[in-house]
C-alpha cells in the first residue's frame, strides 16, 4: 500500500451536504454510531509504530453504519439508483437491498431506477425511470444481471445533475467501476457547487477486484466460484487425453485476482499467468519449455491465464478501444494456444490442447451466499451514508469493516497483485510454478 | 425412423460366442430374463397395424437384463474396459458400474482398464493396463472425465485382438462413439473368425445424442443442464445492455439436439439454429432481418447456434479434419457474431453483442443424478450381456427399456432432429421462431 | 401393467366438449396432428402378439399435440389455472408454459390464476383471481414453489363450476395429484351435464411419481437430484466416524420411487427400504442383523428409507389423517434410528448414527433442466388439448411420447415398484441388498 | 473484544521447540518473512490511541508465513495429521494442502494420517496410521467429510505423546474444535516437558464459527451457502400455502452465526432466533404474537432458529451430554413447531407450518471455492509454522491476515454475536425484527 496515498486519504475529509439534524428512525431498533469511530488503514504493527515515531497521525477510515441523526427527511426524500459498466454477480442484490432498506427502515417511498446506466439520465432517452417498489424487487436477487440495465461510457455531468434536480432526488446511488466513480464524484461536486443538496454514494463494482483501498468487491467471490468450475473442466480435459493441456482464459484486464484465486480454489492448476508477473515464452526458462517439461514428466497440464497477461507479446500491433475507453487487450489466450501447439509440434510432442474461454459466463450468474450477504450489507451501509448526508464517497470493506472512503483517493490507480506478497506466494506454492524468465 | 432399416434390424440376430450353460450367480438374488422378451421398435399403432396388414413380422429389439444361464465362468473370466473419443459426463460412472457389477455380482476379479483409448491396446504403448479394483473406482463417479484417459482415431484391428488374446480377456467393453462402435464390431468379428471366444459389448457415447436407435445417450442430460446455465448467462447479458444480444455456440456437429433441448430448458432463447434446418442470413425473411425486428421491438435477444448449423455459408473454403477423421466445421459462432455486428452497424442499431462459446465446459463435468442412474444401469446391462456371451452389440435405451442392438444397424447414419416432428415443433413454440428462408 | 385396466382404457374414449371447427393459428408455423395417431400402451412384443392371438384390439393412447382444427375461438377464450396439493419442482414452469403458449401461439389474452388451490374458486375467498400475463410469469420458472399458492383438500364441485361459469372460462387447467384429478374429472362432467362447454385438462403432479399410466411425473427428476445430495452427505457422515451409519428418510408414502432412484444415483447407499418390499427388523435375516454384519465387516453403512416403508411396525397405534385425507404414516425414520441404536448397544457396537430427514427440501427447489423441458412440453400439450376442446383427461408421458389419458383410468390406483421388475433388480445389484425376511 | 484477554495474549509468546537454523527450501522461490512482522489485534483507531495514552504496548499477533530459517531437516522429518470432532466442509482440503505443501515445497515424504481422531493414537486401535502420499490425496478435496475419519472425546495425553514419539514425528497437525485444541496444547507441553522436540500446530475447526480471535473458521462459508438453500426452500413452502410458515432449525449450539449469516444471505427470512438474544414466546411483545401479526398482515412467514436459542424454555428438564461432553440442547425447533401450532389453533388461524431440520446436511458437503482457497492457505501456513519449529499455537485469520495465535488465549471462551454490534444490527434491518421481550 502506498503510504503517501494513505496519508493523503487522511486529509481528505468525507464531504457532506450539511449537518444532520433529524432523529433517525433506526434509533428505535438499534444502536447507532458516531462519525468518530474509525479504523486504522494499515494495521501492521510496524506501520503504526512508524507513524508514532515520525509524529504523524495514524491514517484511518471512518466506519460506515447508521447514524443517530440524519440529514434528509424520509417523508420528503426521493432517491435514485443507477448501474453502470459490465455485469457483475450481485447488482440486483444491491438494488434490492437499497430499496428495502430505504422503504422499510427509513420510510422512503419514492425510489427511481435509472435505465441502462448514465445514458438513462439524459433527456430524450427512450426508456423512462423505473419505479422501484418492494414488489418490483422481490425476486430480483435470484437472478444474474441487472434489472435496470447498464451501459458503458460517460455522459455530460451537467445534464446528469439537471436530471437529478428535475426529479428532486436527495440521494443517488452509483453502482459501477472506476469510470463511474469518477463521474459520481463530478456529479457530487457539481451539485454542491450549484447549492443543490444531493448525496452521491458510490458502491464500487468491478469483476476484477482491482479497486484501491477496497479489499474485496462484490461479485468477486461468485466469479471465482464459477471460474473454479471452468478450471475443473480444463483439468478433466487435460487428464482425459494423452499429453492433454487444459488452457483457460479468465477475466482480469490489469490485475490477475480472478485467475489467482480460481487457481487456489482449484489447486489442479499448474500455471497461472497474470498481468503483474512478467514471463517469457521462449528460452530455457520460458513458459513453453517449462510446460513441455511438465507434459513429459506428468503427462498433462492446466494453464490459467488472465486476459491482461503477456501484453508485451502484442507490442507493435494496432490497438482498439471499447465504449468505456478501455484499450482492448491482445488475445493472450489464442496466442498461447497457437504458441503451445507450434512449440509441441516442433518437439514432436503430440499435445492435445483444449482451449476454454468462458468469457461472460463467470459474471452473469446470480450472487452466491457470501456475495448476497456482502451486497445486502453494502446496500444498508450506502443508505445510512446517503440519508445522513454524506457525499462524494464510496462504501468499501477494509480490515473486515465497512468504511467510508472519499472517492478521490480510491479512483485512478488499480489495485494489483504484489508478486512478492502473501497471495502470490501462495499461488506459487499451490502450483509449484517458478518465475519463467530467462 | 426408416422402415427398411428397422426390418433389417429384425433379421440381424444378436451374435453370441456360444450357448450359455453356467448358472448365473444372480439367480440367488433376482428373477432373470429370457432372450425371448422383446420390445416393439415402433410402438405407433399405425406402424404395428401396417406390419400386420402386410403380413410382415413386427420389428423388435431383445430386452437387456440378467440371464439365468451365463457363458463365462466368473472365476476364470478376465475383462477389459476401454474409453474412446471426446469426454462425456458419466464415463467414470460407467467404468465404476461395470467394475462393481462384475466384482460383487458375478465374482469376476480381474478387470483391466485400457489406457488412453484404442492406442492403449497397441504393444509398446507407454502406459500399461490399469488394474481396476473396487477401491480404485470408489470415488471416480464424483468427477468428470475418464480415469482411463481417452484418445481419438482408429488402430489396427488385428493388433487389438492380439492384445485381448494375450491377456485372455473374455469380455471387452467399448465406450465410445460411432467410430469406436465400428471398431468394436470389427474386433468382435475378428475374434469370432479366429475362434477366440470373446464378447464385445459397446456402450454408445456421444455428447451430441445422435446415435440411431438410441433414444438418449448418457451424459446428454448433464450437458443440457450445463448448456442451460450458459444460455441463462447469455440472457442476463442480453437484458443488461441496450440492444443486447447474447449469442451462444453449443456442441452439435451434425445434429442440434443439445441446442434444441437447452433452448427448451431455458425458454429465454429466441432463436435456435441447428444443422437440420436450413436458414438464410440475408433477405427480408432471413435471420439478420428477423433478429433486427426482435431487437427493435423487444430490446434484446438470445441466439443459440449448434456448431454444425449454417455450414453452407462456408462453402468453397478449405476443409480440415481432426484426429477421428471428422471434417472440421466452419466456425458459425464467429461468423454470426461478425454478420450481426455488420448488419446492425449498417442499420445504425447500436447492438451490444456478447458472444459465449463454452466449448468443452458442458461435457467435462461430473454426471448429474439422472445420468448417474442411467450410467449405472447401462453398466449393469452391459455386464449381463457380456457374461451371457453376447457379442457385436450395443446397449441402448429404447421406449424406456434397455435393449440389445446389433452394432451394424446402429452405426453409419446419425440420428437427426426431424424438423417436422414433435421436438422441433416444441422448440418453435417455445422460441416463437419461424422458418427463416426467403 | 394390469391388462384389464389397459383394455378398459381403450373403451374410455377421450371426451370432448364438441367438434373442433376453427382453423388453428398454429397451422402457420408447424405441421399439426390428427386424433388418429396413437401409441401402443404395452409395446412388449409378447403383449402385442397376445392381443392378436385373442382377436382383441391392441390397447393404445391418443397422441397429444397441436390439431389443425380447434374448438375455442382464441379471441373470445378465457382460461384458468389452479395448482393443488404439496409443492413439486416445476409448477411455476407449467404455469409459465401454459400462459406463454396461450398468449403467443393461440392469441388468448385472458388467463386467470386461481389462488391457493381449489378453495380459490369458492365465493368469498379472501384472495381474488390473479391476472396471468407474460410479464407476470417472466421469471417465475427460476423459483421453486407456486406463485399461485396451493392448498390441500376438496371443495364443493358445484361451487367450482359456478365460479368457472361466472367468469366464463373455456379451458381450466388443474395441476395436482390423485385427489385433484378426481375433482377435475367431476368438474368436467358437471360442466358437460350443465351444457356448459368447458375443457378440463389435468397435469398430474406428484413428487412420489406414483400415478398410473404416467411413466414419470414432472419434478421427480429434480427431487431425485436433491435426494442424491442428501445421501452423499449421509455417506460422508457414515465414513467420518467409527461405525458410522448415515440414515436418510425420503418422501414416498406408498411408492418408493424417490428412494430407489436416489439410491441408484448415489450408489453409496447400502440399504433401500421401500413400502413395496416387506422386511423384518429382528431375526437372523432381519435388517438389524444384516446392518450389524455390514458395520462389522465394512465399518460404515448408508441406509435410505421411504416414509411409507415398514408401516407394519406401527400396527395397533392410533392413526391421524392430514387435510387431504391421507392417513399419516408412522415415523419409520425415527423408529429405525431407535432400533438401530438399541440393537447396537445390546451388541456392544459403538455405532455413530447420523439421522437426516430432509423433508420438504427435495421438493421446494426450482426445476432442473430436464424437468424444465418436461414442464414446458406438458404445458404446450395441455394447451393444445384444451383449445381443441378435449376434456376430462390428463397429459401423460408414455413410451417417450406425450399422450391423452382419460382421467378415469389413471386415478384411484397408485403406481408401485414391481419388486420383481427391472428397477428393483438394479437397486439390488447396486446396493448388494438381499431380501431381509426370516 | 475483551481488552484484558488481548493484552494477556501479548504476554503469551508463541512457543518454539528450538531456534530455527536450517535454510528453508522455499527461499529459492519466494520472499520469506520474519517473526517480527505483526498485526495490531484491534485496529479501531480509538483502541490504538487508548493504548498510547495509557503507555501500554499495542496488542498484536505474529504474522504467519514461510520463514527463511526452519527448524526441522525435511529429509528426516516425519509428520502426522489428525482430524477430530464433527465434520466440516474443507477438512479434506486441509489434509491435502498439508500433504502437498510438505511433499512438494519442503520435501517431506513421511506423512501419517491418524485414523478416527485422537483414539487413532492409542495403542491397539483397530486401524493403523495411513500413509499420506500425493496420490492418496489427489482427489479428496472434491468430497465432503474426512478421509481420515474422526471421533469425539478426549484420550490420555501421555499415550498420545508416546505414540508420536514411537513414530518419531516432528510436526503434528491437529484439526479440531475447542476440546481438540486444548488436547493439542497439552500434547505440545507434555512433549516439551519430556525434552521431545515436536511442533504441535492446531487448525481450528468449528462449523459454528465461534472460536475466539478467529474471524472466520473454514467450512463456515460453505455451511452458510447450504443453509441459505434450506431457507429458500422454507420460503417457497411458506408462500405455497395459506398462512404458510417455514420453520428452519440450523446448527449453532452457543452462537448463532450460521443462522444470522444464512438469514442475511436469504433475505426472505423474517425472524432469526439465536442463543445470544433472549426472547419471550408469550405476551403481547412475545414471538408468538409477533408471528401472528405477520401472518395476518402478510400471509406467510419464514422463521430461522439456531439450535441453542431459547434454552430457557427447557429449564428444569433432565440434561444429557454427548461423547465430547457437550450438554445436549433441548430441541427448540420442535418446541417452536408445537407452540406455533397451538397458538394459531387457539386464535383460529389455519396455519400451515412446514418444519425443516437439515441437521448434518449443511456440514458434510465439499468445500465451496472460497473455503477451498481458505483451507489451502491455512494448510500452507500451518506447514510453515510447524517446519520452523513453532508449537502450542493455532493458525487464525485476523484482520484479513493469517496469524499465529497461542492456543491458550483462544480456547475456553466461545465467540458470540454482539447483539449491539454491526452484524446483528444488519440482521435486524434485513428481517425487520424487533426485540421480542415483554
Amino acid at each position: 500500500m502506498n503510504e503517501e496515498v494513505m496519508c493523503a486519504g487522511l486529509d481528505t475529509a468525507i464531504s457532506t451536504v450539511g449537518k444532520p439534524a433529524i432523529d433517525s428512525p433506526l434509533n428505535a431498533m438499534t444502536t447507532c454510531m458516531e462519525d468518530l469511530e474509525r479504523v486504522v488503514i494499515d494495521p501492521n504493527l510496524g506501520a503504526v509504530e512508524k507513524c508514532l515515531r515520525e509524529g504523524r497521525e495514524i491514517p484511518s477510515f471512518e466506519l460506515a453504519g447508521p447514524r443517530e441523526k440524519i440529514f434528509f427527511d424520509p417523508s420528503k426524500t426521493k432517491c435514485g439508483i443507477v448501474t453502470c459498466g459490465g455485469l457483475c454477480p450481485g447488482i440486483n442484490n444491491v438494488i434490492r437491498g437499497i430499496v428495502l432498506e430505504l422503504y422499510y427502515m427509513y420510510g422512503v417511498e419514492n425510489i427511481y431506477g435509472i435505465p441502462y446506466g448514465l445514458q438513462g439520465f439524459i433527456p430524450g432517452y427512450k426508456h423512462s425511470f423505473v419505479d422501484l417498489t418492494p414488489a418490483y424487487v422481490e425476486y430480483i436477487h435470484e437472478m444474474g444481471g441487472t434489472v435496470l440495465g447498464s451501459s458503458r461510457g460517460s455522459q455530460d455531468i451537467s445534464e446528469i445533475v439537471d436530471a437529478i434536480e428535475r426529479v428532486n432526488m436527495s440521494v443517488v446511488f452509483f453502482v459501477g467501476g472506476d469510470g463511474t466513480m469518477k463521474a459520481a464524484s463530478l456529479v457530487a461536486r457539481e451539485a454542491l457547487s450549484r447549492g443543490y443538496r444531493c448525496s452521491v454514494i458510490a458502491i464500487p463494482k468491478t469483476i476484477d477486484n482491482d479497486i484501491s483501498f477496497v479489499s474485496k468487491t462484490f461479485g468477486f467471490d461468485t466469479a471465482v466460484e464459477e471460474a473454479r468450475k471452468i478450471i475443473q473442466c480444463a483439468h478433466a480435459e487435460s487428464k482425459g487425453a494423452p499429453y492433454g493441456v487444459g488452457l483457460v482464459k479468465l477475466m482480469g484486464r490489469d490485475s490477475g485476482y480472478i485467475a489467482a484465486h480460481a487457481a487456489l480454489a482449484c489447486p489442479d492448476a499448474n500455471f497461472v499467468l497474470v498481468p503483474e508477473e512478467d514471463f517469457d515464452l521462449e528460452g530455457e526458462n520460458g513458459f513453453l519449455r517449462t510446460l513441455e517439461h511438465r507434459l513429459v514428466s506428468r503427462g498433462h497440464a492446466v494453464v490459467v491465464v488472465a486476459e491482461g497477461a503477456g501484453q508485451k507479446f502484442f507490442e507493435g500491433m494496432p490497438k482498439e478501444t471499447d465504449a468505456s475507453g478501455n484499450v482492448k487487450k491482445g488475445d493472450i489466450g489464442l496466442l498461447l494456444k497457437d504458441k503451445i501447439e507450434e512449440h509441441c509440434k516442433a518437439r514432436a510432442l503430440a499435445v492435445n490442447l483444449k482451449y476454454i474461454d468462458p468469457s461472460y459466463v463467470i459474471r452473469s450468474v446470480a450472487a452466491n451466499a457470501s456475495d448476497s450477504i456482502f451486497c445486502g450489507l453494502l446496500a444498508q451501509m450506502a443508505v445510512h451514508a446517503g440519508m445522513s448526508g454524506k457525499t462524494d464517497m464510496l462504501i468499501g470493506l477494509w480490515n473486515n469493516r465497512y468504511v467510508h472512503i472519499p472517492i478521490a483517493i480510491s479512483v485512478g490507480e488499480r489495485k494489483k497483485i504484489d508478486v512478492n506478497g502473501a497471495l502470490w506466494m501462495s499461488v506459487r506454492e499451490s502450483t509449484g510454478q517458478r518465475v519463467m524468465k530467462n
